[in-house]
């Protein structure tokens, strides 16, 4: 991609009404904009390291053998109804011209259920699972942490069915490890930590929760092993003793980046869903809830990889791979051109900043945008080119060559 | 994909609250399920198709220079009232718990020229494309045509902007050609139809209208040349002679797959969206707004291609290649699954019927479902794989070698 076609500008100052580092960064670098309180829009940088992330999530769910669909935002009130969610207080709730209420969905155990009672009927179309990647909306009421908070956000949200709890428990434990090594992959460390289920169930969940201090939760975790528990239930303090295995208790700030819960009955019951065991038995469908939020994760990659002079992406989602800078002088047009088109025709994405600006204002930018290496051609690197990490301090000069060996 | 697996099922009639084709067809094989009127989930089956939709488009889209970005589906009310969109009747309007005022997007010239401010500022900024494949909204009053008319539908919509009105002519007419290209790789004909610009403009605009008697809008056309106009503005009746060849014009049902319109500055005006030129005046920004949709798409297929027996999808979008069929038997399990393994590490798109039906339910399903291919393993065909195109009456006794070649 050419930087002066780039549909987004840099701006040389942070957004003044943005407290959030995610927000700050992600503005000023022009990947996103801020529509209303809460709302943003996703810009072409930013939907480059969405789709990443959403394909590696995608990935991940199909491996534990869950089937991608679809659900409407528009949620009829009869479902929030049998299921006594009308009225939350975190739902966007109105009512049509025509007369038909809807709450935007900000969860979809409601309509899944509904469905599934369509599809399950028997113990052999058990256990089954379905995702989807789709937009949620939550009436928040002050969205100040940019897009950890969003008022419309995206969400991958699964949903499994099982005959038993044991069932249950085993897929349980099968997101867990798909989710763990989703974050892997994006390059989070995160502690399954303990927490109460809120609106959606008595019993405890576990959250992924990224240590970070933008997070507006506050965890006790140990810090010899993974003991970890959300403020809300912890029965341990900063500087208690481990009840698990004696070691340190230490708090955090820290980011909810997925969660999994267990729901029991409570949304078959509500819903109907029931099947026929091998014995002509009818018995209610035994459900679990698992989240994982793509725009949330995007947020986090910024507040845990950033320096004071910009974002610094994890690899695997760096909008581009290599961020290619044009020192304008005798023959470095043509240089670069050449290794742009050899990059792209390597399949290595490139972002190649063609634009008549200073050398300071470009490195500024790079360093701003944070893709994983960064390639300068001048009139002082000759036939060579400089490559730099963004992170590091350490430059080589390479030739094209070994340029397109390395970045392939 | 095993047909066991699936999480969805095909029904032995056809739902009786749906009038079209599209939702009657899509529903019985499992591709949707409806949420409320107007309200659908697309199961795994339609998301398959979608997905293809999608690509294509996004292919053309890039092709012709235009960046994706995503906008969000909150639209605060300022930006309609700037537009004096505020309060149309299509609209889903609503007050949040704290007071802010949204319409979900049913269209976005609103967001994308208040942000499109931001970023173009000079001559050099022009000419310029975005685009978003996005959840919209519009408040039907009686949703009765399936996914031809919902109230929560995808849609891409481009935004375009240049310096001058030469220049939007010709983007138009490049935007034009990519709409007929994913048209004709969808496997879809369409007029270009002359059309009123209803809420948007007041110039004559242009709409791609495939002939279908669900359409719902009425077109003349000429059978010799490539004159179409809608009945709104036709100065032309069934029988009358062609205004540019003299052949003879006809008049048919056609659904409009996509439009394309002239903004001229009717939004810059009102968002400020203004550039430099050369000589340091300042002009508004020329706009052009063009949109095609993709789950009207996904319908319109299935209007077009059917027949008594179910869906005969174009291969370009088939959600499988080719549906696997055994007839169970002695021998035949270990045939498929080893030609069913072949073909998937082959990299061809596989649905295999291993359940426990019979023959006849299987060979209706394959019909209602609609992949270009299938493929019959009995004890009858011995070694071999019966091979049939779907929608043709040819089969062919081949080997499983063959197989493999002919599908890969």
């Amino acid at each position: 991609m050419l930087q002066s076609k780039l549909f987004t500008k840099t701006l040389k100052t942070f957004p003044k009404d943005e407290e959030a580092i995610n927000a700050k960064l992600l503005i000023r670098g022009g990947f996103i904009r801020k529509s209303s309180s809460g709302v943003y829009v996703y810009l072409p940088l930013a939907l480059r390291v969405l789709d990443k992330i959403n394909r590696i999530i995608r990935e991940e769910m199909n491996a534990i053998g869950a089937q991608e669909l679809l659900m409407p935002a528009l949620v009829a009130k009869e479902y929030w109804d049998k299921s006594r969610r009308w009225h939350t207080d975190i739902a966007y709730e109105f009512k049509s011209p025509f007369g038909e209420e809807f709450a935007l969905g900000w969860t979809h155990e409601e309509v899944i259920s509904s469905m599934a009672a369509h599809f399950i009927n028997s113990y052999k179309d058990l256990p089954a699972a379905v995702y989807q990647i789709q937009t949620k909306f939550r009436a928040e009421p002050r969205a100040k942490n940019g897009l950890l908070r969003g008022r419309e956000f995206l969400m991958k949200d699964l949903y499994s069915f099982h005959a038993d709890k044991e069932s249950l428990d085993n897929y349980y434990q099968q997101v867990i490890a798909a989710y763990q090594k989703i974050l892997k992959r994006l390059g989070l460390k995160a502690r399954i930590t303990e927490a109460s289920g809120g609106a959606f169930t008595k019993e405890y969940t576990h959250e992924f929760q990224v240590l970070a201090p933008a997070g507006e939760d506050l965890i006790f975790y140990c810090v010899q092993c993974d003991f970890s528990q959300n403020k809300e239930i912890a029965i341990v303090q900063n500087g208690n003793r481990c009840p698990k295995c004696g070691g340190d208790i230490q708090s955090s700030s820290a980011i909810e980046v997925a969660n999994v819960f267990k729901l029991g009955t409570r949304y078959s019951d509500a819903f109907n869903l029931a099947f026929t065991d091998e014995k002509g038995s009818r018995h209610p469908v035994v459900m679990g809830s698992y989240g994982i939020g793509p725009t949330r994760i995007l947020a986090t990659l910024v507040e845990v990889y950033n320096d004071p002079k910009g974002i610094i992406w994890p690899a695997a989602v760096a909008p581009y791979k290599v961020h290619l800078i044009e020192i304008r002088g005798s023959g470095t047009e043509s240089r670069c051109k050449r290794i742009y088109n050899q990059l792209k025709k390597a399949g290595t994405e490139i972002l190649y900043d063609d634009r008549d600006v200073s050398a300071g204002e470009k490195f500024a930018d790079a360093d701003l945008l944070g893709m994983s290496w960064r390639a300068v051609i001048s009139e002082k690197t000759g036939a060579k080119v400089e490559l730099k990490k963004r992170g590091s301090e350490k430059f080589s000069l390479i030739s094209p060559t070994q340029l397109l060996k390395q970045l392939k």
